[in-house]
Protein backbone atom coordinates (compact mmCIF):
# COMPACT_ATOMS: atom_id res chain seq x y z
CA UNK A 1 0.00 0.00 0.00
CA UNK A 2 1.09 3.40 -0.49
CA UNK A 3 -0.31 6.92 -0.55
CA UNK A 4 -0.20 9.93 -2.95
CA UNK A 5 2.40 11.71 -0.80
CA UNK A 6 5.01 8.65 -1.29
CA UNK A 7 4.39 7.99 -5.31
CA UNK A 8 3.43 11.89 -6.23
CA UNK A 9 0.55 12.88 -8.68
CA UNK A 10 2.45 12.22 -11.70
CA UNK A 11 2.68 8.51 -10.93
CA UNK A 12 -0.84 8.30 -9.35
CA UNK A 13 -2.18 9.48 -12.52
CA UNK A 14 0.07 6.55 -15.02
CA UNK A 15 -1.52 4.26 -13.16
CA UNK A 16 -5.15 5.90 -13.57
CA UNK A 17 -4.38 6.73 -16.52
CA UNK A 18 -4.48 2.78 -18.19
CA UNK A 19 -7.91 2.71 -16.49
CA UNK A 20 -9.58 4.50 -19.03
CA UNK A 21 -10.92 3.15 -21.82
CA UNK A 22 -11.30 4.14 -25.41
CA UNK A 23 -14.13 4.85 -27.52
CA UNK A 24 -14.61 5.17 -31.66
CA UNK A 25 -14.90 8.80 -31.46
CA UNK A 26 -12.47 9.52 -29.01
CA UNK A 27 -9.35 10.88 -30.92
CA UNK A 28 -6.88 11.94 -28.40
CA UNK A 29 -7.77 10.50 -24.52
CA UNK A 30 -6.62 12.13 -21.39
CA UNK A 31 -2.87 13.01 -21.34
CA UNK A 32 -3.06 16.15 -23.88
CA UNK A 33 -3.62 19.56 -22.58
CA UNK A 34 -6.77 18.35 -24.03
CA UNK A 35 -9.02 15.18 -24.80
CA UNK A 36 -10.18 15.95 -28.71
CA UNK A 37 -13.61 13.91 -29.92
CA UNK A 38 -15.55 14.00 -33.18
CA UNK A 39 -18.15 15.48 -33.93
CA UNK A 40 -19.49 13.54 -37.17
CA UNK A 41 -21.21 15.52 -39.46
CA UNK A 42 -19.65 19.42 -38.59
CA UNK A 43 -16.56 19.19 -40.09
CA UNK A 44 -15.10 20.06 -36.41
CA UNK A 45 -13.89 18.50 -33.46
CA UNK A 46 -14.71 19.32 -30.34
CA UNK A 47 -11.80 19.54 -27.07
CA UNK A 48 -12.25 18.98 -23.70
CA UNK A 49 -10.52 19.83 -20.29
CA UNK A 50 -10.83 20.61 -16.70
CA UNK A 51 -8.60 22.50 -14.00
CA UNK A 52 -8.81 23.22 -10.12
CA UNK A 53 -7.74 26.34 -8.94
CA UNK A 54 -7.38 26.12 -4.95
CA UNK A 55 -6.58 28.17 -1.81
CA UNK A 56 -3.49 28.38 -0.86
CA UNK A 57 -1.89 25.84 -3.64
CA UNK A 58 -3.09 28.27 -6.75
CA UNK A 59 -3.68 31.26 -4.71
CA UNK A 60 -3.39 32.90 -1.34
CA UNK A 61 -6.60 33.10 0.60
CA UNK A 62 -6.54 37.44 0.60
CA UNK A 63 -6.22 37.21 -3.00
CA UNK A 64 -8.15 39.80 -5.19
CA UNK A 65 -11.45 37.79 -6.32
CA UNK A 66 -11.21 39.04 -9.64
CA UNK A 67 -7.79 37.64 -10.27
CA UNK A 68 -9.04 34.57 -8.21
CA UNK A 69 -11.97 34.12 -11.30
CA UNK A 70 -9.63 35.33 -14.25
CA UNK A 71 -6.66 32.62 -13.25
CA UNK A 72 -9.17 29.98 -13.14
CA UNK A 73 -10.81 30.49 -16.63
CA UNK A 74 -7.46 31.36 -17.58
CA UNK A 75 -6.30 28.27 -17.12
CA UNK A 76 -8.86 26.53 -19.06
CA UNK A 77 -8.61 28.36 -21.84
CA UNK A 78 -4.30 28.19 -22.06
CA UNK A 79 -5.40 24.15 -22.49
CA UNK A 80 -7.64 24.63 -25.24
CA UNK A 81 -5.27 27.05 -26.92
CA UNK A 82 -2.83 24.79 -26.80
CA UNK A 83 -4.52 22.57 -29.07
CA UNK A 84 -5.15 25.45 -31.43
CA UNK A 85 -8.98 25.55 -30.75
CA UNK A 86 -11.06 28.43 -29.88
CA UNK A 87 -12.66 28.28 -26.47
CA UNK A 88 -16.73 27.65 -26.59
CA UNK A 89 -18.73 26.18 -23.14
CA UNK A 90 -17.13 26.74 -19.80
CA UNK A 91 -19.02 25.20 -16.48
CA UNK A 92 -17.46 25.95 -12.92
CA UNK A 93 -18.14 24.22 -9.33
CA UNK A 94 -17.23 26.69 -6.92
CA UNK A 95 -16.40 25.14 -3.59
CA UNK A 96 -16.42 27.91 -0.70
CA UNK A 97 -16.59 27.72 3.35
CA UNK A 98 -19.65 29.24 4.67
CA UNK A 99 -17.68 32.64 5.94
CA UNK A 100 -17.28 33.30 1.96
CA UNK A 101 -18.77 36.86 1.43
CA UNK A 102 -21.55 36.81 -1.54
CA UNK A 103 -19.99 39.93 -2.89
CA UNK A 104 -16.57 37.95 -3.15
CA UNK A 105 -18.71 34.98 -5.17
CA UNK A 106 -19.79 37.73 -7.31
CA UNK A 107 -16.16 39.35 -7.76
CA UNK A 108 -15.29 36.02 -9.10
CA UNK A 109 -17.79 35.64 -11.70
CA UNK A 110 -17.14 39.08 -12.63
CA UNK A 111 -13.24 38.04 -13.04
CA UNK A 112 -13.70 34.64 -15.09
CA UNK A 113 -16.82 36.52 -17.33
CA UNK A 114 -14.48 39.20 -18.58
CA UNK A 115 -11.77 37.01 -19.71
CA UNK A 116 -14.74 34.32 -21.32
CA UNK A 117 -16.42 37.46 -23.10
CA UNK A 118 -12.84 38.75 -24.41
CA UNK A 119 -12.39 34.99 -26.35
CA UNK A 120 -16.43 34.01 -27.05
CA UNK A 121 -16.45 31.65 -24.10
CA UNK A 122 -19.53 31.26 -22.40
CA UNK A 123 -20.21 29.96 -18.86
CA UNK A 124 -23.65 28.12 -19.37
CA UNK A 125 -23.73 26.30 -15.50
CA UNK A 126 -22.21 24.51 -12.62
CA UNK A 127 -22.17 24.30 -8.92
CA UNK A 128 -22.10 25.90 -5.51
CA UNK A 129 -21.08 23.85 -2.66
CA UNK A 130 -19.40 24.26 0.90
CA UNK A 131 -16.11 22.80 1.98
CA UNK A 132 -13.37 23.50 3.96
CA UNK A 133 -11.82 25.56 1.82
CA UNK A 134 -11.73 28.08 -1.39
CA UNK A 135 -11.87 25.83 -4.58
CA UNK A 136 -12.67 26.29 -8.48
CA UNK A 137 -13.09 24.01 -11.01
CA UNK A 138 -13.63 24.76 -14.43
CA UNK A 139 -14.28 22.84 -17.40
CA UNK A 140 -14.72 23.65 -20.83
CA UNK A 141 -14.98 23.06 -24.72
CA UNK A 142 -13.65 24.33 -27.68
CA UNK A 143 -13.58 23.28 -31.22
CA UNK A 144 -11.39 23.68 -33.97
CA UNK A 145 -11.67 21.57 -37.86
CA UNK A 146 -11.56 17.85 -38.17
CA UNK A 147 -8.31 16.32 -37.46
CA UNK A 148 -6.36 19.61 -37.02
CA UNK A 149 -5.22 19.88 -32.93
CA UNK A 150 -2.13 20.42 -32.54
CA UNK A 151 -0.77 17.45 -29.94
CA UNK A 152 2.55 17.06 -27.95
CA UNK A 153 3.43 13.78 -29.86
CA UNK A 154 3.78 15.51 -33.45
CA UNK A 155 7.43 16.87 -32.88
CA UNK A 156 10.01 15.83 -35.22
CA UNK A 157 13.65 15.21 -34.83
CA UNK A 158 15.41 18.69 -36.76
CA UNK A 159 12.28 20.87 -35.56
CA UNK A 160 12.96 23.90 -34.08
CA UNK A 161 11.62 24.90 -30.52
CA UNK A 162 10.45 28.07 -29.65
CA UNK A 163 8.40 29.86 -27.23
CA UNK A 164 5.34 32.97 -27.23
CA UNK A 165 6.91 34.71 -24.30
CA UNK A 166 9.54 35.48 -21.34
CA UNK A 167 9.36 32.55 -18.73
CA UNK A 168 9.89 32.71 -14.80
CA UNK A 169 9.04 34.63 -12.14
CA UNK A 170 5.36 34.01 -12.51
CA UNK A 171 4.25 34.30 -8.89
CA UNK A 172 6.59 37.21 -7.91
CA UNK A 173 5.63 39.02 -10.72
CA UNK A 174 2.30 37.89 -10.41
CA UNK A 175 1.70 36.57 -14.32
CA UNK A 176 0.18 33.56 -13.02
CA UNK A 177 -2.87 35.80 -12.11
CA UNK A 178 -2.89 38.15 -14.59
CA UNK A 179 -1.79 36.27 -17.50
CA UNK A 180 -3.78 36.56 -20.94
CA UNK A 181 -3.76 33.18 -22.41
CA UNK A 182 -2.62 32.73 -25.59
CA UNK A 183 -5.85 31.92 -27.67
CA UNK A 184 -5.52 34.04 -30.29
CA UNK A 185 -1.99 32.80 -30.98
CA UNK A 186 -3.27 28.76 -30.87
CA UNK A 187 -5.29 29.08 -33.39
CA UNK A 188 -2.80 31.28 -35.54
CA UNK A 189 -0.04 28.73 -35.11
CA UNK A 190 -2.45 25.83 -36.18
CA UNK A 191 -3.97 27.36 -38.94
CA UNK A 192 -0.10 28.40 -40.50
CA UNK A 193 0.65 24.74 -40.88
CA UNK A 194 3.44 25.34 -39.88
CA UNK A 195 3.97 23.63 -36.60
CA UNK A 196 4.37 19.86 -35.37
CA UNK A 197 3.62 19.76 -31.33
CA UNK A 198 2.24 22.94 -29.19
CA UNK A 199 1.56 22.49 -25.58
CA UNK A 200 0.96 25.27 -22.43
CA UNK A 201 3.57 25.91 -19.80
CA UNK A 202 2.41 25.08 -16.78
CA UNK A 203 4.89 23.18 -14.61
CA UNK A 204 8.15 24.89 -15.99
CA UNK A 205 9.63 24.68 -19.43
CA UNK A 206 11.90 21.56 -18.42
CA UNK A 207 8.77 19.44 -17.04
CA UNK A 208 6.94 20.27 -19.62
CA UNK A 209 9.24 20.10 -22.74
CA UNK A 210 9.68 16.06 -21.28
CA UNK A 211 6.03 15.67 -22.15
CA UNK A 212 6.88 16.45 -25.75
CA UNK A 213 9.95 14.72 -25.78
CA UNK A 214 7.87 11.64 -24.33
CA UNK A 215 4.73 12.07 -26.39
CA UNK A 216 6.85 12.58 -29.38
CA UNK A 217 9.66 9.77 -28.60
CA UNK A 218 12.62 12.36 -29.69
CA UNK A 219 15.26 14.46 -27.61
CA UNK A 220 15.83 18.16 -27.34
CA UNK A 221 18.83 20.66 -26.96
CA UNK A 222 17.47 23.77 -25.58
CA UNK A 223 20.19 27.19 -26.05
CA UNK A 224 19.96 28.65 -22.57
CA UNK A 225 20.86 31.94 -24.08
CA UNK A 226 17.92 32.60 -26.35
CA UNK A 227 15.48 31.15 -23.73
CA UNK A 228 13.54 34.63 -22.93
CA UNK A 229 13.77 35.31 -19.08
CA UNK A 230 11.89 36.97 -16.73
CA UNK A 231 14.64 36.34 -14.16
CA UNK A 232 17.12 33.57 -14.17
CA UNK A 233 17.80 30.69 -16.38
CA UNK A 234 16.54 28.71 -13.62
CA UNK A 235 13.76 30.25 -13.21
CA UNK A 236 13.10 30.00 -16.66
CA UNK A 237 13.34 26.33 -16.75
CA UNK A 238 11.67 25.66 -13.44
CA UNK A 239 9.24 28.23 -11.95
CA UNK A 240 6.10 27.06 -14.28
CA UNK A 241 2.73 28.94 -14.12
CA UNK A 242 3.92 30.94 -17.04
CA UNK A 243 0.94 29.92 -19.49
CA UNK A 244 3.03 30.26 -22.58
CA UNK A 245 2.80 28.53 -25.45
CA UNK A 246 5.75 26.04 -26.11
CA UNK A 247 5.83 24.78 -29.97
CA UNK A 248 8.12 22.82 -32.24
CA UNK A 249 8.31 23.93 -36.03
CA UNK A 250 10.01 22.20 -38.97
CA UNK A 251 10.51 25.74 -40.74
CA UNK A 252 10.72 28.25 -38.11
CA UNK A 253 11.76 31.38 -40.44
CA UNK A 254 8.91 31.34 -41.78
CA UNK A 255 6.97 31.14 -38.64
CA UNK A 256 8.71 33.52 -37.41
CA UNK A 257 7.96 35.96 -40.71
CA UNK A 258 4.74 35.35 -40.21
CA UNK A 259 4.15 35.86 -36.97
CA UNK A 260 5.78 39.24 -36.62
CA UNK A 261 3.46 40.23 -39.32
CA UNK A 262 0.86 38.90 -37.39
CA UNK A 263 1.27 40.00 -33.60
CA UNK A 264 4.23 42.07 -34.31
CA UNK A 265 7.13 40.37 -31.54
CA UNK A 266 9.49 38.60 -31.97
CA UNK A 267 9.01 34.58 -31.78
CA UNK A 268 12.14 33.03 -30.32
CA UNK A 269 14.06 30.07 -31.25
CA UNK A 270 15.19 28.61 -28.64
CA UNK A 271 16.32 24.85 -29.14
CA UNK A 272 16.28 21.75 -31.50
CA UNK A 273 14.41 18.46 -31.64
CA UNK A 274 16.95 15.57 -31.87
CA UNK A 275 17.03 11.60 -32.14
CA UNK A 276 17.85 10.86 -28.32
CA UNK A 277 14.83 9.71 -27.63
CA UNK A 278 14.15 11.00 -23.64
CA UNK A 279 16.89 13.08 -23.63
CA UNK A 280 16.68 17.32 -22.66
CA UNK A 281 20.20 19.08 -22.91
CA UNK A 282 20.64 22.53 -22.02
CA UNK A 283 23.99 24.02 -23.42
CA UNK A 284 24.90 20.14 -24.25
CA UNK A 285 24.54 19.06 -20.41
CA UNK A 286 21.54 17.02 -20.22
CA UNK A 287 19.13 17.87 -17.68
CA UNK A 288 17.57 15.71 -15.02
CA UNK A 289 13.79 15.65 -14.58
CA UNK A 290 12.39 17.99 -11.72
CA UNK A 291 8.91 18.38 -11.73
CA UNK A 292 6.24 20.16 -9.30
CA UNK A 293 4.67 17.30 -7.94
CA UNK A 294 1.60 18.06 -6.08
CA UNK A 295 1.64 15.34 -3.24
CA UNK A 296 5.48 15.42 -2.59
CA UNK A 297 6.65 16.39 0.43
CA UNK A 298 8.15 20.03 -0.13
CA UNK B 1 -21.94 42.62 3.20
CA UNK B 2 -23.64 38.92 3.71
CA UNK B 3 -21.96 35.44 3.63
CA UNK B 4 -23.04 32.20 2.38
CA UNK B 5 -24.26 31.14 5.22
CA UNK B 6 -26.05 34.13 6.16
CA UNK B 7 -28.06 33.80 1.91
CA UNK B 8 -27.65 30.33 1.58
CA UNK B 9 -27.08 28.54 -1.83
CA UNK B 10 -29.92 29.32 -3.53
CA UNK B 11 -29.94 33.13 -2.99
CA UNK B 12 -26.63 33.47 -4.13
CA UNK B 13 -27.25 31.26 -7.51
CA UNK B 14 -30.02 33.81 -7.95
CA UNK B 15 -27.56 36.50 -7.58
CA UNK B 16 -24.79 34.72 -10.20
CA UNK B 17 -27.32 32.84 -12.46
CA UNK B 18 -28.14 37.02 -14.22
CA UNK B 19 -24.52 37.59 -14.51
CA UNK B 20 -23.80 34.84 -17.05
CA UNK B 21 -25.06 36.05 -20.40
CA UNK B 22 -26.18 34.47 -23.73
CA UNK B 23 -24.62 33.20 -26.78
CA UNK B 24 -26.88 32.59 -30.17
CA UNK B 25 -25.86 28.71 -29.82
CA UNK B 26 -26.90 28.22 -25.93
CA UNK B 27 -30.38 26.63 -26.26
CA UNK B 28 -31.38 26.63 -22.22
CA UNK B 29 -28.82 28.09 -19.77
CA UNK B 30 -27.71 27.49 -16.05
CA UNK B 31 -31.05 26.72 -14.30
CA UNK B 32 -31.99 23.35 -15.49
CA UNK B 33 -30.58 19.95 -15.18
CA UNK B 34 -28.26 20.10 -17.61
CA UNK B 35 -27.22 23.44 -19.65
CA UNK B 36 -28.42 22.73 -23.91
CA UNK B 37 -26.57 23.85 -26.79
CA UNK B 38 -26.72 23.68 -30.48
CA UNK B 39 -24.56 21.61 -32.91
CA UNK B 40 -25.42 23.11 -35.85
CA UNK B 41 -25.39 20.40 -39.10
CA UNK B 42 -25.91 17.14 -36.69
CA UNK B 43 -29.69 17.03 -36.13
CA UNK B 44 -28.48 16.58 -32.17
CA UNK B 45 -28.39 18.98 -29.49
CA UNK B 46 -25.63 18.60 -26.82
CA UNK B 47 -26.08 18.53 -22.93
CA UNK B 48 -23.29 19.58 -19.80
CA UNK B 49 -23.90 19.35 -16.21
CA UNK B 50 -21.55 19.50 -13.41
CA UNK B 51 -21.67 18.21 -10.01
CA UNK B 52 -19.16 17.82 -6.95
CA UNK B 53 -19.18 15.23 -4.44
CA UNK B 54 -17.46 16.13 -1.09
CA UNK B 55 -15.82 14.38 2.08
CA UNK B 56 -18.91 14.28 5.00
CA UNK B 57 -20.98 16.25 2.75
CA UNK B 58 -22.41 13.84 0.09
CA UNK B 59 -20.04 10.61 1.85
CA UNK B 60 -18.86 10.13 5.07
CA UNK B 61 -14.40 9.79 5.05
CA UNK B 62 -14.41 5.67 5.59
CA UNK B 63 -17.04 4.48 3.01
CA UNK B 64 -16.30 2.06 0.28
CA UNK B 65 -14.52 3.78 -2.56
CA UNK B 66 -15.93 2.17 -5.13
CA UNK B 67 -19.32 3.63 -3.91
CA UNK B 68 -17.82 7.02 -3.96
CA UNK B 69 -17.14 6.37 -7.41
CA UNK B 70 -20.46 5.18 -8.49
CA UNK B 71 -22.56 8.00 -6.89
CA UNK B 72 -20.40 10.75 -8.08
CA UNK B 73 -20.65 10.01 -11.55
CA UNK B 74 -24.11 8.73 -11.05
CA UNK B 75 -25.16 12.03 -9.92
CA UNK B 76 -24.17 13.35 -13.03
CA UNK B 77 -25.59 10.75 -15.36
CA UNK B 78 -29.10 11.30 -13.85
CA UNK B 79 -28.75 14.87 -14.53
CA UNK B 80 -28.04 14.01 -18.34
CA UNK B 81 -31.08 11.43 -18.07
CA UNK B 82 -33.40 13.96 -16.60
CA UNK B 83 -32.98 15.88 -20.06
CA UNK B 84 -34.00 13.04 -22.15
CA UNK B 85 -29.96 12.80 -23.47
CA UNK B 86 -27.75 9.77 -23.54
CA UNK B 87 -24.59 10.50 -21.88
CA UNK B 88 -21.21 11.21 -23.83
CA UNK B 89 -18.15 12.35 -22.11
CA UNK B 90 -16.93 12.52 -18.56
CA UNK B 91 -14.10 14.31 -17.16
CA UNK B 92 -13.45 13.81 -13.43
CA UNK B 93 -11.15 16.33 -11.04
CA UNK B 94 -10.18 14.76 -8.07
CA UNK B 95 -9.28 16.54 -4.84
CA UNK B 96 -7.36 14.35 -2.32
CA UNK B 97 -5.32 14.53 0.88
CA UNK B 98 -1.57 13.42 0.40
CA UNK B 99 -3.04 10.16 2.65
CA UNK B 100 -5.27 8.99 -0.07
CA UNK B 101 -4.17 5.35 -0.28
CA UNK B 102 -3.41 5.13 -4.40
CA UNK B 103 -5.48 1.59 -4.12
CA UNK B 104 -8.39 3.39 -2.63
CA UNK B 105 -7.79 6.01 -5.88
CA UNK B 106 -8.11 3.51 -7.77
CA UNK B 107 -11.26 1.95 -6.65
CA UNK B 108 -12.66 5.23 -7.14
CA UNK B 109 -12.07 5.22 -10.77
CA UNK B 110 -13.48 1.29 -11.16
CA UNK B 111 -16.56 2.60 -9.56
CA UNK B 112 -16.56 5.84 -11.96
CA UNK B 113 -15.66 3.28 -14.96
CA UNK B 114 -18.32 0.40 -13.73
CA UNK B 115 -20.87 3.03 -13.98
CA UNK B 116 -19.82 4.66 -17.13
CA UNK B 117 -19.36 1.47 -19.56
CA UNK B 118 -23.26 0.23 -18.22
CA UNK B 119 -24.29 3.62 -20.22
CA UNK B 120 -22.23 4.03 -23.03
CA UNK B 121 -20.53 6.98 -21.42
CA UNK B 122 -16.54 7.87 -21.45
CA UNK B 123 -14.25 8.62 -19.13
CA UNK B 124 -11.59 11.18 -21.33
CA UNK B 125 -9.82 13.59 -18.88
CA UNK B 126 -9.47 15.18 -15.40
CA UNK B 127 -7.43 16.68 -13.13
CA UNK B 128 -5.32 15.18 -9.77
CA UNK B 129 -5.35 18.15 -7.29
CA UNK B 130 -3.97 18.34 -3.44
CA UNK B 131 -6.31 19.54 -0.83
CA UNK B 132 -7.92 19.34 2.46
CA UNK B 133 -10.63 16.76 1.90
CA UNK B 134 -11.42 14.10 -0.53
CA UNK B 135 -13.75 15.49 -3.84
CA UNK B 136 -15.13 14.46 -6.38
CA UNK B 137 -15.78 17.02 -9.18
CA UNK B 138 -17.50 15.57 -12.69
CA UNK B 139 -18.37 16.94 -15.60
CA UNK B 140 -20.55 15.05 -18.24
CA UNK B 141 -22.10 15.72 -21.68
CA UNK B 142 -24.63 14.00 -23.44
CA UNK B 143 -26.68 14.36 -27.03
CA UNK B 144 -30.20 14.17 -27.42
CA UNK B 145 -32.56 14.93 -30.98
CA UNK B 146 -31.96 19.05 -31.42
CA UNK B 147 -34.96 20.69 -29.45
CA UNK B 148 -36.28 17.32 -27.68
CA UNK B 149 -34.86 17.76 -24.16
CA UNK B 150 -37.69 17.97 -21.94
CA UNK B 151 -37.42 20.47 -19.39
CA UNK B 152 -38.57 21.98 -15.87
CA UNK B 153 -40.47 24.50 -18.02
CA UNK B 154 -42.78 22.59 -19.61
CA UNK B 155 -45.33 21.96 -17.29
CA UNK B 156 -48.99 22.39 -18.28
CA UNK B 157 -52.28 22.66 -16.03
CA UNK B 158 -53.93 19.33 -16.33
CA UNK B 159 -51.16 17.19 -16.50
CA UNK B 160 -50.28 14.27 -14.27
CA UNK B 161 -47.46 14.40 -11.75
CA UNK B 162 -45.92 11.32 -11.73
CA UNK B 163 -42.61 9.72 -10.39
CA UNK B 164 -40.40 6.52 -11.31
CA UNK B 165 -39.62 4.89 -8.19
CA UNK B 166 -39.91 4.86 -4.28
CA UNK B 167 -38.69 8.17 -2.66
CA UNK B 168 -37.15 8.88 0.85
CA UNK B 169 -34.74 6.85 3.32
CA UNK B 170 -31.79 7.66 0.58
CA UNK B 171 -29.48 7.87 3.21
CA UNK B 172 -30.37 5.33 5.81
CA UNK B 173 -30.67 2.75 3.07
CA UNK B 174 -27.37 3.42 0.93
CA UNK B 175 -29.63 4.30 -1.77
CA UNK B 176 -27.87 7.88 -2.48
CA UNK B 177 -24.59 5.48 -3.08
CA UNK B 178 -25.26 2.48 -4.88
CA UNK B 179 -28.74 4.34 -7.33
CA UNK B 180 -28.77 3.37 -11.30
CA UNK B 181 -29.30 6.98 -12.88
CA UNK B 182 -32.34 6.68 -14.98
CA UNK B 183 -30.46 7.11 -18.64
CA UNK B 184 -32.91 4.59 -19.96
CA UNK B 185 -35.68 5.62 -18.54
CA UNK B 186 -34.93 9.37 -19.36
CA UNK B 187 -34.62 8.52 -22.96
CA UNK B 188 -37.64 6.31 -22.94
CA UNK B 189 -39.89 9.08 -21.54
CA UNK B 190 -38.29 11.50 -24.31
CA UNK B 191 -38.95 9.18 -27.03
CA UNK B 192 -42.55 8.73 -26.13
CA UNK B 193 -43.51 12.29 -26.86
CA UNK B 194 -46.21 12.20 -24.25
CA UNK B 195 -44.21 13.60 -21.49
CA UNK B 196 -43.95 18.02 -20.88
CA UNK B 197 -41.70 18.75 -18.02
CA UNK B 198 -39.15 15.89 -16.57
CA UNK B 199 -36.26 16.52 -13.54
CA UNK B 200 -34.85 14.09 -11.08
CA UNK B 201 -34.99 13.81 -7.55
CA UNK B 202 -31.91 15.32 -5.42
CA UNK B 203 -33.21 17.66 -3.25
CA UNK B 204 -36.26 15.56 -2.12
CA UNK B 205 -39.60 15.95 -4.43
CA UNK B 206 -41.29 18.86 -2.63
CA UNK B 207 -38.13 21.11 -3.16
CA UNK B 208 -37.94 19.66 -6.64
CA UNK B 209 -41.15 19.63 -7.64
CA UNK B 210 -41.38 23.13 -6.68
CA UNK B 211 -38.42 24.06 -9.23
CA UNK B 212 -41.01 22.65 -11.86
CA UNK B 213 -43.56 24.84 -10.71
CA UNK B 214 -41.49 27.85 -10.62
CA UNK B 215 -39.94 27.52 -14.03
CA UNK B 216 -43.69 26.48 -15.45
CA UNK B 217 -45.73 29.06 -14.29
CA UNK B 218 -48.01 26.38 -12.70
CA UNK B 219 -49.06 25.19 -9.18
CA UNK B 220 -49.77 21.31 -8.47
CA UNK B 221 -51.39 18.97 -5.81
CA UNK B 222 -50.04 16.09 -4.25
CA UNK B 223 -51.70 12.71 -3.36
CA UNK B 224 -49.76 12.10 0.01
CA UNK B 225 -51.65 8.27 -0.52
CA UNK B 226 -50.23 8.23 -3.50
CA UNK B 227 -46.68 9.01 -3.47
CA UNK B 228 -44.53 5.76 -3.50
CA UNK B 229 -42.54 5.17 0.06
CA UNK B 230 -39.18 3.74 1.09
CA UNK B 231 -40.25 5.41 4.14
CA UNK B 232 -42.59 7.78 5.89
CA UNK B 233 -44.33 10.28 3.36
CA UNK B 234 -42.56 13.10 5.30
CA UNK B 235 -39.23 11.45 3.90
CA UNK B 236 -40.35 11.24 1.26
CA UNK B 237 -41.24 14.62 0.56
CA UNK B 238 -38.03 15.76 1.71
CA UNK B 239 -35.17 13.48 2.31
CA UNK B 240 -33.70 14.32 -1.22
CA UNK B 241 -30.77 12.63 -3.16
CA UNK B 242 -33.58 9.59 -4.29
CA UNK B 243 -32.25 10.17 -8.03
CA UNK B 244 -35.64 9.20 -9.23
CA UNK B 245 -37.15 10.72 -12.02
CA UNK B 246 -40.04 13.36 -11.82
CA UNK B 247 -42.59 14.05 -15.10
CA UNK B 248 -45.44 15.65 -15.50
CA UNK B 249 -47.72 14.39 -19.02
CA UNK B 250 -50.70 15.38 -20.33
CA UNK B 251 -51.93 11.74 -21.28
CA UNK B 252 -50.80 9.47 -18.45
CA UNK B 253 -52.67 6.54 -19.01
CA UNK B 254 -51.35 6.12 -22.71
CA UNK B 255 -47.83 6.78 -21.20
CA UNK B 256 -48.31 4.85 -18.53
CA UNK B 257 -49.05 1.62 -20.47
CA UNK B 258 -45.93 2.15 -22.56
CA UNK B 259 -44.05 2.15 -19.37
CA UNK B 260 -45.61 -1.15 -17.92
CA UNK B 261 -44.89 -2.60 -21.59
CA UNK B 262 -41.13 -1.39 -21.63
CA UNK B 263 -39.70 -1.77 -17.55
CA UNK B 264 -42.59 -4.14 -16.38
CA UNK B 265 -43.31 -1.80 -13.70
CA UNK B 266 -45.81 0.76 -12.76
CA UNK B 267 -44.96 4.40 -13.46
CA UNK B 268 -46.90 5.90 -10.34
CA UNK B 269 -49.43 8.82 -10.75
CA UNK B 270 -48.51 11.38 -7.67
CA UNK B 271 -50.35 14.18 -8.18
CA UNK B 272 -51.66 17.01 -11.15
CA UNK B 273 -50.66 20.44 -12.13
CA UNK B 274 -52.80 23.24 -11.25
CA UNK B 275 -53.75 27.05 -12.15
CA UNK B 276 -51.99 28.07 -8.77
CA UNK B 277 -48.70 29.54 -9.89
CA UNK B 278 -46.18 28.94 -7.79
CA UNK B 279 -48.37 26.93 -4.73
CA UNK B 280 -48.05 23.39 -3.63
CA UNK B 281 -50.59 21.47 -1.75
CA UNK B 282 -50.56 18.29 -0.22
CA UNK B 283 -53.89 16.50 0.14
CA UNK B 284 -55.40 19.86 -0.08
CA UNK B 285 -52.92 21.56 2.68
CA UNK B 286 -50.70 24.20 1.04
CA UNK B 287 -46.68 22.87 1.50
CA UNK B 288 -44.32 25.35 2.63
CA UNK B 289 -40.90 25.58 0.76
CA UNK B 290 -37.83 23.54 2.71
CA UNK B 291 -35.21 22.96 1.00
CA UNK B 292 -31.60 21.61 1.75
CA UNK B 293 -29.80 24.75 2.02
CA UNK B 294 -25.89 24.12 1.95
CA UNK B 295 -25.09 27.04 3.81
CA UNK B 296 -27.08 27.60 6.36
CA UNK B 297 -26.42 27.07 9.82
CA UNK B 298 -28.32 23.17 10.45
Amino acid sequence: MSTLREIGEHAALRKILPLLGTHPELRIGAGDDCAVCRLPGTGADQVFTTDPVIENIHFQSLENPMRIGHKAVGRVLSDIAAMGARPQWILVNVVAPPELEIHDLEKMYKGMMDLCNRFGASVIGGDLARGPALELHIFGTGLLPEKSALLRSGANEGDSILVTGPLGCSFESGKHLDFIPRVDEGCFLRESGLVNALMDISDGLATDLRHILQQSGVGAVLDGQAVPKAGTLKQALFDGEDFELLLTAPDPEELRFQWQEKFGTVLPVIGRVTAETGILRLDGQVLEAKAFEHFSPE
